[in-house]
């Protein structure tokens, strides 16, 4: 990537780039320490680890959860027995979790892709796709899912660990526009658009591969950040950050829990009049 | 477009291209005849005409519409009177409505679109999104839409101009896997990925600019589809083509209503129980 000229700017010396990647696979070792904790649900990205790892935490009861992006990508990860599938649309912030195929022209948004996968699996589907508040609660619900998964309407809570260059971006007018982006870690992932988003674009093919690019754009983040700017740090964020909220995560998650249970009791679409059998 | 390998495998004369553009914008031409039986609805794509036009429309007492896929084309909408605004999801079929940015890697999934514009105009919400089935029309509503706007599940109806290859692509498999595309055209448009797609990229700088595109194909096109072949044919379609039925359009239509006044009655997520007002 073209970032001399911005080291330049912030007189960053190159040479302090960390070598190394900037996230691990899971492995043995996580796996020997997940163990002493036995945590009851393990939920991967970007499909699964190698069957040995899988069925050792399987050994301890876990129930383990992954994202598909596509109908394919459910059906993979069904066949190789995951206790339910997470639908994630275009619509969510961070990582894409396709695996599958990497042409990000065929991912789908989530309007389409939950009710498709509930019909091509018997598994449960967890819609996690830019839900912000009670409406989208009912309406993934609606699309026959059979549960959300939620993160960008939590990003304000006092218990996350977002940064405060990220709670100014959700808050502003800037959360308005997100874009799929590889430079921030080397793999495409959703975020508020930033300055370097816009100036070297927010696909590049010169930014390293995943996961190098997380050490490649380190010191310029953090120079950046220590002034106050949120330029050129990832700024992860689903479309649809509306739903932030500066309130206690225990507050959020009840909310949108009674619209789950709401949804559940009042809004069957299944007990609508059918006209048309064919 | 490099044509030629096409042109000389089906036997065709690239003198037989036609002139001229396969699509006109509303003229005043146009405005003449329509007045003539003074329709109660006028839907635009692409933004709007020029204000004297629009002003004609309006003159016969006709609603008049128009697509947005951000929330600035909505609120640009809005400012310029119309009387509701369709949002368009990035899950929809066929062309884009964008006019405001050209940037597709700006545009949104439906379940961040729909409550976004819902929330930012005054003006009633149609949403227009890959909406399949009841379920569909059920999530929409539940997402603040005030209605629906669906075309791909009519495509298989009787009454449908569909052509035999486009409809042999909506009923098989292919159908599965659609992106946008700029070849038939020269402006961005969803359809079911072909031959052409595949081997051209969907996406070609070097496809003629929008409506020039569509005569510029139109020998090779007719020329494959007279052989029984889609491969070289807009097959527009949205991502959710699961809810094309042979039916009757009327009995399509009914059920879509049922489902539409069974999520009017039944399913307001406003009156989940609300934990946190911040």
């Amino acid at each position: 990537m073209r970032k001399s000229p911005y080291f330049r700017e912030f007189g960053i010396d190159a040479s302090a780039i960390p070598a190394g990647p900037g996230r691990v696979p899971f492995s043995a070792a996580a796996a020997e320490v997940l163990e002493e904790f036995q945590p009851a649900v393990v939920s991967f990205h970007f499909g699964l680890p190698a069957p040995e790892l899988l069925e050792r935490v399987r050994r301890w009861g876990a129930k383990i959860l992954s994202s598909a992006t596509t109908v394919d990508e459910a059906l993979w990860l069904e066949a190789r027995g995951v206790d339910a599938v997470i639908a994630q649309g275009l619509e969510a912030g961070g990582h894409r979790g396709h695996f599958l195929s990497e042409d990000l022209g065929m991912q789908v948004g989530t309007f389409a892709l939950v009710p498709q996968i509930v019909r091509a699996v018997k598994i449960p589907v967890i819609a996690a796709v830019g839900i912000a508040d009670a409406k989208g609660v009912a309406a993934a619900m609606a699309l026959g899912a059979a549960g959300v998964q939620i993160g960008t309407a939590y990003m304000l809570c006092a218990e996350a660990t977002t940064s405060a260059v990220h709670r100014a971006a959700l808050k502003s007018d800037a959360a308005r526009v997100t874009a799929l982006t590889n430079l921030f870690t080397g793999r495409p992932a959703r975020g508020i658009v930033n300055r370097l988003m816009r100036e070297l674009g927010p696909i590049n093919p010169a930014a390293p591969a995943f996961p190098l690019a997380t050490a490649a754009i380190a010191p310029l983040r953090a120079q950046a950040e220590s002034l106050g700017s949120g330029e050129f740090s990832p700024l992860w964020a689903g479309q649809n950050a509306s739903g932030c909220k500066e309130v206690p995560a225990s507050l959020l998650t009840r909310e949108l829990a009674g619209a789950l249970e709401y949804a559940l009791q009042h809004c069957d679409p299944g007990e609508a009049p059918q006209a048309a059998r064919p």
